[in-house]
């Protein structure tokens, strides 16, 4: 199926010199494709396959597995699920899950989010918790995958299939998807009053619009990667729900520019990755206005003045806000607590590919890495 | 009264040429006045303060908050409290816990680790717990600190005043505490057989001896170390109670030699940085002999067959099983699953400091940093 989802994939690469640019600039199709199932346009509210919603209302936990940028988009569900459904959720990674002997929620549920559905460590996760009567959502891309088979509920993204090695389209459905989960969880949990429940939908549903506004920084993007190409390290920092988007962005540098990105939570900064810090490292930051806007800023003052270059990933007022404190700025297109992560993504995305491009990397197929991660 | 200590401890700094190194050669008096507290040895079992010890039998689950290398002995907690005391352990970092809302155990508690008691960012992420009462247990080493006297119930390290800005001797005494809470976690929710108490308990008593023991590979970690100062970028794997290991010997690094470290879960790196292994990168790989080495030495093949130098901190046993797949080894005193992660701490920090050494920074201050984040 792989071979066959290739070639089919080949003659639609179109207009574009890679998938992975093919794939950033069809987030507005695949998102709309992930989210409108899950929604009613009639009475504006979020609809999950029955299976998931009987697990939301009791659970006294829940955790969720994954690998790579499946896991920054199960941890970035952590800061909705617990902030909106305030249900305690712990985001975990499969190969250290697996083999932990975890203890299981008593009363809650576990998740599992991989693009193909046929991750060996998440595929081993869900295993373990259908042996001990955990029951188990995946959010998988390809619904006849094993991890698919083998849940109680399958929530699946509807990214359609991804070719470039480097998750684009399928972390952003992912997000989607997982967003709607939390919307479905705090409603069973009493904590979504209809109001802010209508206001979530109709921003899921500007979610299509919006990323076609956001593709919108890609020739600004295009020249801040021509400077961060001939460096050698990059650090990403964000807080709260940015900050698994600051580990996605470094991952995804990482994965096709081959230069050392890391991420961090921007509070950490000051308890030893600051000793890093030197003239002309660049530091990009995620960072749209929100109640740790201030916080953040005030750690990007501290990076600046020992002469770092601030790449500034904001909206207008954290731009305005802001002001001669970043070098560069990236707009994003305005949103809310759910809308603004998933939309920080498409700057990300297309950072590490315009990076990778000046340096002439294999985009599509960057060294030592494969697709999907089906053996150990 | 810092000030009064660095004075003290000047007069003391005696035949090492930084604190760094005296600190280091310290732990085995550091870690004997960190367990001997909490040990019975005419019954040879371990024994806390009544008022942690209430809060173990009946707890549904913990959330640990700390920053920086405390909070990488709160992540190595994790695996101890998981594995040995069957209880939900969920670490996290105070910059985004106390700003995230989170979600707090219903019958269960919390606990703080902190060297110098007054970390900003882990205060207030304690007030918080206590707001919404959830009971707070402290380790720290100033026992007259802020957090210690916030906290319903203190246990705190013995490791002395630590004056090296990069923290070594704090981050050994914290772990054993750590250890020492699980195992008594784990015998009041009626998990650990007496016979396995008094094993574990000897293995806690035997620690100073394996740490002079661990120390005696200062030699050969030194010519390494040589060698790895003319690196741009060092990555460190671990898996299971590695895992946070690694991240501290990144973080060790990173703090004061300015190389560009960072930890990896072994099972991860296949989901992305992969991509980064060219040859002659130096990758550390903490994996003494358990039931997860042949998992992390596959790893290890993977890296070394695209040019990486694998440099293996490992026991007798794991070093002989990994052969010729090891460029260079570190050799740790036999142990068991608490007190191998503890042992695996001292030459993680001997290669930080030489390596340090040789590049000539400023090893007992290193830029940018200071001692305690008494700031946010």
């Amino acid at each position: 199926r792989v071979t066959s989802a290739v070639n089919d994939a080949l003659i639609e690469r179109g207009e574009y010199d890679h998938f992975m640019l093919k794939e950033i600039h069809e987030q507005s199709e695949s998102l709309a494709r992930s989210i409108m199932p899950y929604i009613n346009q009639a009475t504006q509210t979020v609809s999950v396959p029955e299976a998931a919603e009987t697990l939301f209302a009791d659970a006294d936990r829940a955790v969720a597995i994954a690998c790579g940028t499946a896991f920054y988009a199960a941890f970035t569900a952590k800061y909705w699920f617990e902030q909106i459904a305030r249900l305690a959720f712990e985001p975990d990674i499969a190969s250290e899950f697996r083999y932990r002997r975890p203890v299981l929620p008593q009363k809650g549920f576990s998740l599992f989010v991989s693009q193909s559905g046929e991750t060996a460590d998440t595929l081993a996760a869900l295993r373990y918790c259908r042996e001990n009567r955990t029951p188990a959502i995946a959010v998988v891309n390809v619904p006849e995958s094993s991890i698919a088979r083998e849940a109680a509920s399958i929530v699946p993204t509807h990214a359609g299939p991804e070719i470039g090695v480097a998750s684009t389209k399928a972390f952003t459905a992912q997000l989607s998807v997982l967003a709607v989960l939390a919307l479905s969880a705090a409603k069973a949990r009493g904590h979504l009053l209809p109001g802010d429940e209508m206001n979530y939908v109709r921003s899921l549903l500007a979610l299509p619009r919006k990323v076609t506004e956001a593709l919108e920084c890609a020739g600004q993007v295009r020249e801040i990667a021509r400077h961060i190409a001939g460096k050698r390290d990059v650090l990403f920092l964000g807080r709260g729900r940015y900050y698994p988007l600051a580990l996605e962005g470094a991952l995804k540098l990482k994965e096709v520019s081959y230069i050392h990105a890391e991420g961090y939570a921007a509070g950490e900064l000051k308890h030893g990755p600051i000793a890093l810090i030197e003239k002309g490292l660049p530091v990009v930051v995620v960072a749209p206005k929100d109640e740790l806007f201030e916080k953040t800023i005030s750690n990007v003052e501290e990076v600046r003045a020992r002469g770092a270059e601030i790449i500034l990933i904001s909206d207008a007022a954290g731009i305005k806000a802001a002001g001669k404190r970043a070098d560069h700025v990236i707009l994003l297109p305005d949103g809310d607590d759910i809308s603004l992560p998933i939309l920080s993504a498409v700057p990300l995305q297309l950072l590490a590919y315009y990076v990778a491009l000046t340096r002439g990397t294999d985009v599509d197929q960057p060294r030592n890495l494969a697709k999907s991660v089906t053996v150990e």
